[in-house]
């Protein structure tokens, strides 16, 4: 699993502005950053008119766009998708993921505390509560407060915590899993276990080469 | 592998609203239809300013937007996927995709000709044609000629061809794999008996419960 931590706060407070400094200085240290913005009373990406937006008019349940260096998937859920859910199907190759929102998931926290907004935290007592970057001073002996625009020591504390140059390539040799659409964390023993056994399986298979990353469906 | 055509043509000729009109029929008829569109000149999805562009822009690689009952994702690619590869990750669970665009990718394909566009075949020779759609007579024996509005005619052919009445759970017990990122194609029985052990192996595993749906990811 990638690691994933989430940026929350109240509205206005300054979540999207914080979350582009923290991606943008993490990037240019050379990780590789997916993130996922939480839209909880819906979202609109695709315009009027656009073949895209036609195609699911039409009744598409899912619409992939393709085009040279970039892809886009606009995808009906019957039940939204939890962040581990998402992470596991469409950013495994990241080395962190950020979410914008997800108050109430278990994840590492950023909360954003800007004064003009609140000066209340919302997750004072979230023992998932990882930082506060605000403009005013909070005093807390268990949890770090720091300037709300200062992006190079938010990274620092997540470089340290998460990633510990350990890009990608460190998760080498373990298998992700979902099994009838709930992901299942076994134990590192176990999970090498599998993740060999499929790989030697797959070994004597034509094609198959030499086999590193591996991706597997089975239906029904 | 889920069963894929593709909608062809020059530009102008109506790809799109063919397209929208089987796609409505075949939902209709209770299949669910995922679509994939080529954009060879890329294309815009998401719009400046809003929170999703502007992790883009602050260097994300991958954006995904999540909110009740749809979800999307934007990801920066080195080299253009192949549909294979899109269907593979992103269109499994639909009955059928339908591409627009891919002339030159190896699906069955319905050539859309529009007089008013151009009276000429761009496909004529190509083994993959199943159908022309056109408001012109073409006069071939071993291609039929729909007429262009003809949805419903499209629909029977590409029903009788590809779906016969075997909506998704007709490909249970069949593994989809990707390894070092290349789609591999094994015998039905060698593929049975992957889809098999990896089953049981699952089963003795704490979580794991009775596994039917199944996805598995390994790195390195």
């Amino acid at each position: 699993m990638t690691p994933t931590i989430s940026i929350v706060g109240r509205s206005g407070s300054g979540k999207t502005t914080l979350l582009e400094k923290i991606v943008a200085e993490l990037t240019s240290r050379g990780y590789t950053i997916g993130t996922i913005k939480h839209d909880v009373h819906g979202f609109e990406i695709d315009y009027e008119g656009k073949d895209s937006w036609r195609h699911k008019r039409a009744g598409a349940k899912i619409v992939v766009l393709s085009g040279p260096g970039k892809l886009a998937v606009i995808k009906d859920v019957d039940e939204e998708w939890p962040p581990s859910r998402l992470g596991f199907s469409f950013l495994d190759e990241v080395d962190l993921i950020i979410t914008e929102g997800y108050k109430k998931a278990g994840y590492p926290k950023i909360e954003v505390v800007r004064k003009a907004t609140s000066t209340k935290l919302m997750c004072g007592k979230d023992k998932h509560l990882l930082a506060i970057a605000s403009d005013i001073k909070f005093k807390r002996r268990d949890v770090p407060c720091v300037d709300i625009n200062d992006a190079k020591g938010i990274a620092n504390l997540i470089e340290k915590r998460f990633l510990q140059k350990q890009p990608v390539s460190g998760r080498s040799g373990k298998a992700d899993l979902i099994v009838n659409g709930k992901q299942i964390t076994l134990k590192p023993f176990i999970n090498g276990m599998l993740a060999e056994a499929i790989k030697g399986m797959l070994k004597s298979l034509k094609g198959c080469g030499s086999p590193k990353d591996i991706e597997i469906r089975i239906r029904g």
